[in-house]
């Protein structure tokens, strides 16, 4: 998508050594606009373990890109496996990051050493184009959820949380998309952004890339979401997700549930968008199967902002002596969610719906 | 209750002049303990409008303490007429504020003026008395529920939303008075208390509060109740409440809604505390009849703390171009209430049982 009139992804190789991989340090967003260059495998890890990138899509293709940067360097069976074994301990909860490290792992294992690094980044540009198109795809079916409250011009409300646009992917987004499109072709599209604490991605980054790309939208704290539902001022809901198990249950940033309840009790419903890469077929209970990750105490008993002399400041906001617990994850059951969107079409959160969208993995699911 | 071993109320006659009053600014809490003394209306009305005291009980009795202050300058009708306009129009939402003020109109415009002065003062004295007892005896009624769930010495959770603590009263609080009762008996009490944001009552006031009484508990974000309920770590939710109808819907600091549905959704008792002052006998909906505060974007657009040089600065955390809504309050149907927790007992969230602890309001609500 665009960032002031130019088109950007959110992560590709550098210009001028078609080897080092450039990123957007959404670490800084949405006050200032940096671009570093990763050229080694902790460089990576350490990009995805701070969160200077994030959203499970674009981890999956940075970690791709971080066993390349790792087989250029040393094409070893040892190094590809410190790699995988780096990368992997990076984020605990995102699915993709595992899809995307066994799909790097199986296709170099069988490679001769010297092919190792120049298939990686094949491989990792690939998976970053099929994200792409897995993404568009998602839009798509989306859309046609959204064209159908677009009634006689009337605008659509929609909320989300988080953030699962295109800088949570490599393009487009997964939760976006279907907002990206909608407001492209001229549907009076407005979001309401829940800020998102403790990391605060929807008032920083989901704020920043609508405004950017010039969709209307409002942030809301994440405790006016309900009310707003029970005023009629939503129309649908959409998140991401980082993980889907195979009946439906979707894990997203925490918060997520609280809001699929509201939905549920204001007969409003709560899509989740998502590529099917993100769908752990080997799990069906989301509340015992999926590890939820602790972070930091620091994001909740502290807050980065702009001071009013321009510059970047951290300030606490919890007094000294409380204690804090940080889970960033919560789980939303599938019977909240009223139907997931995937880059093959709209379904219903449950087992029976998910194998037939995907035959080829609920068949092996079932095996 | 206790400051660093010191017991105050929440406000009080200034020592020397004996007329002026004295607050704590909650603005400036947990950073800084500041007793500023008010002696106009015009202050006292700004100390409720800014926030520099709040909770629904401490307003009523501040607002007494303002006619009182308002009397002696000046006992006209005209001068009387003018303070129940200005101290009514400073909070929209919490149903104690006009309570107080009727009582105070009422008790006065009877009076010879000469005598006003005097009588308000007493008037307003007997207020702050009866809501020091009145949150005692609702402490007691709700330190039986604790008491049920600490059997065999078990460590009893208890979820809290905002504060609703001893400085958002006279002394003891709603919520936090049968915490704070239970903790003094030696129950292993331990309190999560959301962040609350957009002002951040529950980090910065509960926790602090807890802290100096030395009750333990866990800062948490406001999107984090759901999940660690859905994990078995809390045993029930405690709120207060700004206005309540006469069916028992509660209406509370905004969020407040999404974990009552999360406290149904898993089996949760949630409980709201009041004194029947709190109690809208006038209205039933509380979806259609409470007006809603909506109050500055800046509490969203902006974080106040205190940085690392230790001074208190204010942060801009929303893009510059993003709008912003920010409704200060959310009515949770009585429905998804447990039991209301009154200076009488614990009574149900309905008409019936409302009616039937408070016969002298019922009767006078059915006329």
């Amino acid at each position: 998508m665009k960032i002031d009139g130019t088109a950007f992804r959110s992560l590709w190789l550098d210009e001028t050594d078609r080897w080092s991989l450039r990123i957007i340090d959404q670490t800084k967003l949405p006050w200032a606009v940096e671009m570093p260059r990763l050229t080694t495998l902790d460089q990576v890890a350490h990009a995805i373990s701070a969160m200077l990138v994030r959203g499970a899509p674009l981890i999956g293709a940075t970690a791709a890109y971080g066993v390349a940067i790792a087989m250029r360097a040393d094409p070893s069976d040892a190094a590809l496996q410190q790699a995988i074994t780096t990368l992997s301990a990076t984020r605990p909860t995102a699915i993709n990051l595992r899809w995307a490290l066994n799909r790097m792992e199986s296709l170099l294992r069988d490679h001769p050493k010297v092919e190792r690094a120049e298939a990686a980044y094949a491989e990792a540009a690939a998976i970053c184009d099929e994200d792409v198109a897995t993404n568009h795809a998602i839009g798509r079916h989306g859309l046609g959820l959204i064209r159908s409250r677009a009634s006689a011009g009337r605008r659509v409300n929609i909320l989300t949380h988080c953030n699962a646009g295109w800088i949570a992917t490599v393009d487009w987004g997964t939760a976006l998309a279907p907002i990206y499109l909608a407001h492209d072709e001229g549907i009076d599209v407005h979001v309401f952004v829940d800020e998102t604490r403790p990391r605060n991605q929807g008032a920083s980054l989901t704020a920043w890339e609508l405004g950017k790309h010039g969709v209307k939208h409002t942030v809301i704290v994440d405790n006016a979401g309900g009310h707003l539902m029970q005023r009629g001022e939503i129309d649908m809901v959409i998140v991401g997700t980082d993980r889907v198990t195979n009946a439906g249950d979707v894990c997203n940033k925490i918060g997520t549930y609280l809001k699929a309840l509201a939905a549920r009790d204001n007969g409003i419903p709560f899509y989740v968008a998502l590529p099917s890469s993100t769908i752990d077929w080997t799990i069906s209970d989301g509340l015992t199967d999926i590890p939820i990750e602790e972070r930091a105490t620091t994001e909740v008993t502290t807050m980065t902002g702009r001071a009013l002399d321009g510059s970047i400041a951290t300030i606490r906001i919890v007094p000294k002596d409380s204690l804090v617990v940080n889970p960033a994850f919560d789980v939303t059951p599938a019977r909240l969610v009223s139907g997931l969107i995937t880059e093959r079409g709209v379904c219903a959160a449950s087992a029976a719906a998910l194998s037939q969208m995907f035959p080829e993995y609920g068949r092996q699911n079932a095996v």
